[in-house]
């Protein structure tokens, strides 16, 4: 186990656990697919926030709270105060990832100033409650989100704190005073409740981790311990929309709202590390395995209700109507990172870590995450379906969509979660490719990085690592500075990659290979600058079959190539390939893949007549010719326009 | 074509069209299925309807209204006047169907009288909108409501004042005079609008039938052709969802809020029918033919969206989150008869009509409207799932369930518009049964029932029909009385009864057989008291497969016997048969069926590992002994406590 004391740049710092996260000081992304999706981030993305929190009104929301003037013109939904807490969290990772940055700089102090004058003296801050004309503080504590709003302002002080220690801004006593009026007015002889929506727990434990103060996490497990016991009305959807029918620690799987129920999960497991619950954390972990066996989407996704942005039941996957809301994507690598830290890889058969929790999120950061914003930045996707029936309507650019489930990237969203989500996430994401325990080094997720970082007894531990990745599944790790003591270095195989390879190859002319099988390959040994070990991952693109029991893709293959879901969209389909909606795939051969693409031969199904379509008879159409069709990554679709796309395609049975 | 003058004691009566319906009074319902529903109906449901109006205040609203206390103490949605209304017409169409019931007649009148008081010097009837502390009159054309509530207040006047012409009981007035400010207010020159819930045109169709008025009629063809040009406000859903996205007439498939999109497309039918429109019906048609192919549940259900209770695209239905509104399969009945009113059985390939329309009423009659009341008539399914995932709450008989989708059976909703419309559904349900044309009488619909009409030119039509339907396929109509000229009796043949036959044995000692493919098999003659028409159709439980093209169900088969369809609930389940979720059905053999119950062999598909669930290769379980387990109607699920419950079987395939 490990402890932590020195401050660490990342948003988790467990004071305990199997394995230490690295900062945004620590690990650089340098090169490749996720530096791309940082500098965009970093020059699109956030400007894009600041522009459309100005031009809602929803940052001018903390001045005229500040004039006194509200309700009067307050613009925005209840929980607008978060997405400006959100976007000053991005802020925070992105002045930390890039150093010095005066123009950042100042635009961070210029929202805190805003921010800070709208907090009450008694510490309350939310622009929606508590004045003439408002409702009263604390009174919605199912829709209010007043909580939620202060939890995300503590992830921002926290992220401000971690990478600019004694920054001086104010940002970290707003949030302080705002945790203290919490712990007082929902401490143990309190307000006997909950927030509808979880968030205030890992902002809270965060807070305290951050500043050593005990009430925070204290209150944090209050609110952990309350939830689950019916304090919140019940509605259409029942209690389990805000995960409270049933306690965290009694559950068997998340239920409800997906962004909820993996926020208070992430919550609940920091509350488990911190008191040393190790019940709690066991039932948190069984809770993701069968959440991941049985309401996971293939990309990761999770949520399959549009109604209440829910978990379904266990095997209840539809593709069409898949919500798989960008924000439940964040919140489940939230929950698998912590899981991760806590227990290391996550245990497999053999008892040796087995890369569940990176598998996942490396999932969902490709499938998920990557598939939200446009190539731009400026336009993303809130809800993330597998299958589009109908071509999408344009988003124009300077419109808020009404729609979350909006079929093409749309610029803000009257519900606008998912842009500053990704923003903290993007700018954030060096804290998420590697760790260290006592002994080494672990490489989780795979990108052209620097990483330079001491163990908790001094040594210095110092890679460069260099990858196509995922075009190519070539990972090579250069050290960079001498470890004269034997030091472990270890990179995960993911779960598809069957017949991976780790070799060593030192500056001294030997050479090592290692067991590589799924789970992580490790070499421990002293190392020289100039050692290189190099991971190779099969790289081909194969069929994937679902688990029969997820009824809506039975009789269904999806296409995958390394962490990446591939899919069709309709605007690469040949002339002649048929109806969209009768297409069925030939899976006698193999998917091509000649590196410069992949493809499937498809058939057409069935004609398309109009007649009362259950039958006592098999449809039986002609064999039609297969056509070849390139399919395209899943988080590049609808990067071209509208189109109709798949990931799972039907089999096609010869008759 | 039949000319329509008489008043015909039927919900809708067409001043043309190819058939004419009969009335409640001219057709009986005397025993089996149905006639067991509406003694039900009549003894329990209608009570209980009245008895939840006035614990939740709904009536009373009116009282209000009257006393000018609103809007202080108004309780329900917006739309609870159109419970009322609902219920009215229910009881309206029950004292027509039983003669004269003093008890009906003193509580329609009561209840006649609270709601007559409420309007207003100009005709205005809304308790929701207008006073001071409400909105403005026609101020919320989307969520407002208030020209639907109308619609239903227009159609309980007019069943009253078909069953009880000249009753003098104040509501036709009360109809009239709101009709009257409706288009004086929305006319040519008034507000440029249609209601965000069709119903209205539905309404002031036939209060235009029955009164003359041609104002009505010209004001509902005016929201027809106002819709479609999006001048209600776009939503998160966008404006399909009202319908007002695309003009009807250019329409190609319902899309949008599925109760809606009926509603609308049945006034259309009568704007078309009234204008002689025959590019608006042919619009219609191809609209009823697209839908019905594509978008509609094997129980005839329709709508696929919790979220917005719409419709999905083309194929998209998955069975768990099947909505299925009780109501959205009512509505869609409006439609179908319309149509059948309109074009005759419908036209199938060879010209001669092909039933489509009675086939899809009578499954949906059986499937979804039958299926939402429970037994003893006092709870009901909102939502009408194929695929029930978890066992239900039990809903306790006295409180008021904030679910649409809940998983049992229910006494009231907060939004309660499917108890009201089963009743009034059930209430005339005799007038779906028969119709007659210029040359004889057909048979759309088997019940036991009696007969009794004159055709156009006064030639009496009088007959019995016997059967045990749909238990059996055996009807059986006995002429009761001489029918001297030829005359033709036509009785539907399903497009499920492929081997069906039809024999007449005369008084007079002759038989004949006649073509009885699906369709219509007809006898044309003179007839006489005692003339005997057998008509056989094949009762056997048979698998059905679905069209390719729907995902959600690909390799599974459903089984039906006649119009019934079957489903398998977890508490039939024989010891041993294995997870719910894993059971897959042999399909080597057709189902068993011995007369006294229906049912199929299950094997178990796989085990119950919490692994990842997307794989390179196929689940290969062992082929599991098979489990024989019994089946029931899809209308009886859930009438034995909770279950879980499917409807498409997975199929078994032998490694």
């Amino acid at each position: 186990m490990t402890t932590t004391t020195r401050i660490i740049a990342a948003p988790v710092v467990p004071s305990t656990g199997a394995l230490r996260p690295l900062g945004v000081d620590e690990v650089h992304i340098t090169d490749g697919f996720w530096a791309q999706r940082q500098r965009v981030n970093g020059s699109a993305t956030l400007p894009h926030i600041e522009h459309w929190l100005e031009k809602d009104g929803w940052l001018a929301n903390f001045d005229l709270a500040a004039s006194g003037t509200l309700p009067a013109g307050r613009r925005g939904r209840e929980f607008s105060d978060s997405e400006v807490y959100k976007y000053l969290e991005a802020v925070a990772w992105e002045i930390g990832r890039r150093g010095t940055d005066a123009a950042f700089e100042a635009r961070f102090r210029a929202v805190v100033d805003r921010v800070a004058a709208a907090q009450e003296a008694d510490g309350y801050l939310n622009t929606n409650f508590g004045r003439r004309g408002q409702g009263a503080r604390w009174s919605d504590l199912e829709w209010g989100h007043e909580l939620y709003c202060l939890g995300h302002l503590f992830q921002a002080a926290v992220a401000r704190e971690r990478t600019r220690p004694g920054a001086d801004d104010g940002l970290l006593g707003v949030a302080t005073r705002a945790a203290d009026l919490v712990c007082s007015v929902f401490g143990e002889s309190g307000i006997q409740s909950v927030c509808g929506h979880a968030e205030v727990e890992v902002g809270l434990a965060e807070l305290g981790r951050l500043t050593g103060e005990p009430r925070y996490l204290a209150q944090a497990a209050l609110f952990l311990d309350r939830r689950g016991h019916g304090t919140l009305a019940d509605i259409e959807w029942g209690r389990s929309y805000f995960q409270d029918d049933v306690p965290v620690r009694e559950a068997e799987v998340l239920t409800g709202h997906a962004v909820r129920a993996n926020y208070l999960a992430a919550g609940a497991v920091d509350i488990a590390v911190e008191g040393d619950d190790t019940e709690l954390l066991g039932a948190l972990g069984g809770q993701w395995e069968r959440t991941v066996a049985r309401r996971t989407y293939v990309t990761g996704g999770q949520g399959s209700h549009h109604q209440d942005e829910a978990f379904g039941e266990d095997w209840e996957l539809p593709s069409d109507r898949a919500y798989s809301e960008t924000c439940a994507g964040i919140a489940s690598i939230m929950f698998s990172w912590r899981l991760l830290l806590a227990e290391g890889g996550g245990s497999g058969a053999d008892g040796r870590p087995d890369g569940r929790y990176a598998d996942l999120i490396e999932r969902t950061l490709f499938n998920v995450v990557a598939t939200s914003p446009s190539d731009e930045g400026t336009a993303f996707f809130y809800a993330n379906t597998l299958h589009q029936r109908r071509p999408g309507e344009p988003a124009p650019s300077d419109v808020m969509s009404p729609r979350a489930s909006s079929s093409l990237r749309a610029p803000w969203f009257e519900v606008s979660c998912c842009p500053p989500n990704v923003a903290r996430t993007f700018a954030s994401l060096a804290g998420y490719l590697a760790t260290t325990d006592d002994d080494g080094l672990q490489l989780h997720q795979y990108a052209s990085a620097s990483i330079r970082t001491r163990l908790a007894d001094g040594r210095l531990v110092a890679v460069d690592v260099a990858t196509r990745y995922p075009d190519d599944g070539t990972v090579t790790v250069t050290v960079t500075d001498d470890m004269p003591e034997a030091t472990t270095i270890s990179l995960r195989v993911p779960a598809w990659a069957a017949s991976a390879s780790l070799v060593l190859r030192a500056v001294d002319g030997s050479i090592e290979t290692v067991d590589s099988s799924p789970g992580y390959a490790s070499i421990r040994r002293a190392f020289s600058s100039g050692d290189v070990l190099e991971l190779s991952l099969p790289m081909r693109a194969r069929f994937t079959v679902p688990d029969p029991r997820i009824d809506a893709i039975r009789d269904s293959v999806a296409v995958e190539r390394g962490p990446i879901v591939y899919c069709l969209e309709s605007v690469d389909l040949p002339a002649g390939a048929g109806a969209f909606s009768g297409l069925q795939v030939d899976r006698t051969a193999d998917p091509d893949d000649r590196g410069d693409g992949v493809s499937v031969l498809l058939r057409t199904a069935s004609a398309d007549a109009e007649a009362w379509p259950y039958t006592t008879t098999d449809a039986a159409g002609p064999d039609a010719e297969p056509v070849e069709a390139p399919l395209v990554p899943y988080h590049r679709w609808a990067q071209r326009g509208p189109s109709t796309m798949r990931v799972w395609l039907p089999v096609h049975h010869a008759r």
